[in-house]
């Protein structure tokens, strides 16, 4: 009768149960690096994405006016959010500020394989800290997370880059070069023709010559070679940086993940610094995962101090089709430990057992619909309950419950007062 | 620069956590019960809600026309979308269906105490079923994690109900009286005078002297009263049902937090049978925590089959103010287990102990901001750390490394081999 909208999902059980794994493995993983979890709002001004994000954001915004004449916007993105709420607070905040959350955004875009107009990120992100070892640590985490979730080094690559470095590049050829839109271009560089590369190239104030001396220094890919060629402060500086990051990387036992990429670029206009974007390495999936980097500027041109800045925003489509590719999706299946079926008016007794085993952390299903016996044990059998206790008249006129192996299909009976008793995790194998 | 839209909270860390321990208190109770947990659009057609909800919530709408000229609104409640999406997989689905999810939701209201447009809650819904069972175990779930979160029977209670015995009374009095306007009343009435109460029944088809009578015979609360003045079978078994909800609640253990109270109507027009409201039992917290109730129809009016239906919502800024009145919100404090300190250049040696560390379940960090001794053991001591583990490159020349306990500053020299070596959690007091 009523559709869902194009672009948003519904998450079924058995969809939502690997999608909580993924995010429950990042998430223990930043908790374990000392990362705070924040809350954030869905609604803010849609003037902090004009004025901050990049063009292709703003375009895909869903933005309107509220019923108090506020035009506001469903958050595209969390970095401006969580820079606006350090700003807020940036005396208090005990500094380097880690923080992490996981929560949806949304962008009016083209849905396609991996891309949805909502969408799921654990963002994570270091404030207050320009040192190397806080890009290395943010992608650390992402790499230890992907490694509790069964990747492996063979599975998935950080394309790691610097802004100094490109954009310093696109500078030396001089200031009639439109730096930032270069960068966009470059960004590019994978999804169109050499070509039109070229030409988009001379659009941001290159000639054809240096368009292709360009495109031939970034594929090759030699750091000293790029730095001599543009022979400028800022390029050194972004070689050295981007080294530095390796280092630190190759110490927090996550070098392999990385490869040096001088093309990637990363489409937010906000980053200053190292730039990643993670891949599969069988180019199966051939979107970007996730991405990340430096932006050292924000927070002050929030109205913050100047404060240095790294994240990383592990999103979840794009990781399910990694996790699929590789084989490792989690499998979430529907797992029930106890199921306590009741035949007769013995509701008090089956509660009673359902409450103890819940009491010892079990997941335990008893009938709420007033089933038959061969009902509720289809349903204990769908939900994969692994012991079915029969809570029976006849046998409780004998003080006994049936307690029955669903994987076997043993059954025997066993006093009612010992069941659970003492016992943890009672099965059929400690009575039979 | 830029400021938090009214009626929207960001949660810093300290508020979060005591946030995220109320939900995840709720949400095991919920999996140990074997609600399933699902995922939900944050965006559905607005027409859904002009058709299914009650004219409060249309009213405080966010909605808006999408760039695709879609007529949207930002979800004001879960019930239809979860209804939709039975009705979607109706066939496939196992009954009963045993859902569970957590997540924000908005509306444009007038924010007060408790009261936020953007505002968390927990779905729990059973579908399939209309065993009083059903009823009583989405009521036994909330209980059960108040419980865990240290509430106690005298912290709160559940006013419980049944729309055939209100509505039934309103259209015992003949068929002039408009029955649902009737129940939006009824709900109002702990808010409004007597005066302007009976003034709102008669605007609903009752005489001055009905009025007076529905309020007594309400008030007084007896329910065989009330089916007797009634005199009808829609009264009758709507009393037989809540008996019948109230032995259940008696056999699951929850009993003690139950109270009948004709007067509670809930303010949702798609209810049918038994509806409940948590309210803090001192009275302190004026507002209803929250509530919930039988919605039989639905599903069929969203096209699905006739499946019976009951659901409850505890939503996190009210159950906040009750946690805080009974002086039990959770703490969620900073805390660390390990602080890997490092002086000079010890970064490899200091980062394998972190992760070694970490790879235990630990909440570790380490210095990702190239601090001074002083300033990590002040950083340290801000996150609370327990342990800190002075990597020093003089150590580490003796192969040691030191380990402070925080607490009484005692600290002692480790050979660095030992750290963490075969130890699980290896503290000061393994080696003073």
């Amino acid at each position: 009768m009523y559709d869902r909208l194009k672009g948003f999902r519904d998450f079924y059980p058995e969809e939502m149960g690997p999608r909580r794994e993924a995010m429950d493995a990042v998430e223990t993983v930043c908790r374990r690096y000392g990362f705070r979890e924040v809350g954030t709002p869905a609604l803010e001004r849609a003037q902090m994405y004009v004025d901050k994000s990049g063009e292709g954001i703003v375009e895909e915004l869903y933005s309107f006016e509220d019923q108090g004449g506020r035009h506001v916007a469903m958050t595209p993105e969390l970095t401006p959010t969580v820079a606006r709420m350090v700003v807020a607070k940036q005396q208090e905040l005990t500094k380097p500020i880690k923080w992490f959350s996981t929560r949806p955004f949304w962008r009016y875009e083209e849905p396609q394989q991996g891309r949805f107009r909502e969408f799921y990120q654990t963002n994570v992100d270091i404030f207050g800290s320009s040192a190397p070892e806080a890009d290395a640590e943010v992608m650390a985490v992402v790499a230890d997370a992907f490694d509790r979730l069964g990747l492996t080094p063979d599975d998935f690559e950080f394309r790691v880059n610097h802004r100094g470095i490109l954009g310093g590049l696109l500078a030396s050829f001089g200031d009639d070069v439109d730096v930032e839109d270069g960068i966009r271009v470059v960004d590019k560089s994978e999804k169109v023709e050499r070509a039109e590369y070229y030409d988009l190239l001379s659009g941001v104030g290159l000639t054809r010559d240096e368009a292709r001396q360009v495109d031939d220094l970034l594929s090759a890919g030699d750091l000293d070679e790029i730095a001599e060629f543009a022979g400028t402060d800022q390029v050194a500086a972004g070689v050295e940086n981007l080294r530095a990051v390796m280092a630190a990387a190759e110490d927090f036992g996550v070098r392999e993940y990385l490869t040096l990429s001088p093309e990637t670029a990363r489409g937010l206009d906000y980053y200053t610094g190292a730039v990643f974007e993670c891949f599969d390495s069988t180019g199966e999936v051939s979107r970007s995962i996730f991405g990340g980097g430096r932006y050292d500027d924000l927070i002050e041109e929030f109205g913050g101090p100047s404060m240095p800045a790294v994240g990383v925003a592990p999103g979840y489509a794009t990781m399910t089709l990694l996790l699929q590719r590789a084989g490792v999706l989690p499998e979430g299946t529907l797992s029930t430990d106890y199921y306590v079926l009741r035949v007769g008016d013995t509701r008090a007794v089956a509660a009673r057992i359902a409450r103890q085993l819940r009491d010892r952390g079990h997941v335990v299903e008893s009938d709420v619909a007033g089933r038959s016996f061969g009902a509720q044990l289809d349903y204990a059998d769908s939900v994969g309950a692994e012991t079915v206790v029969i809570v029976g008249e006849r046998d409780l006129e004998n003080d006994e419950v049936t307690v029955k192996d669903m994987d076997s299909g043993d059954q025997t009976t066993v006093p009612v007062e010992e069941f659970p008793g003492d016992r943890d995790r009672p099965t059929y194998d400690d009575f039979a």
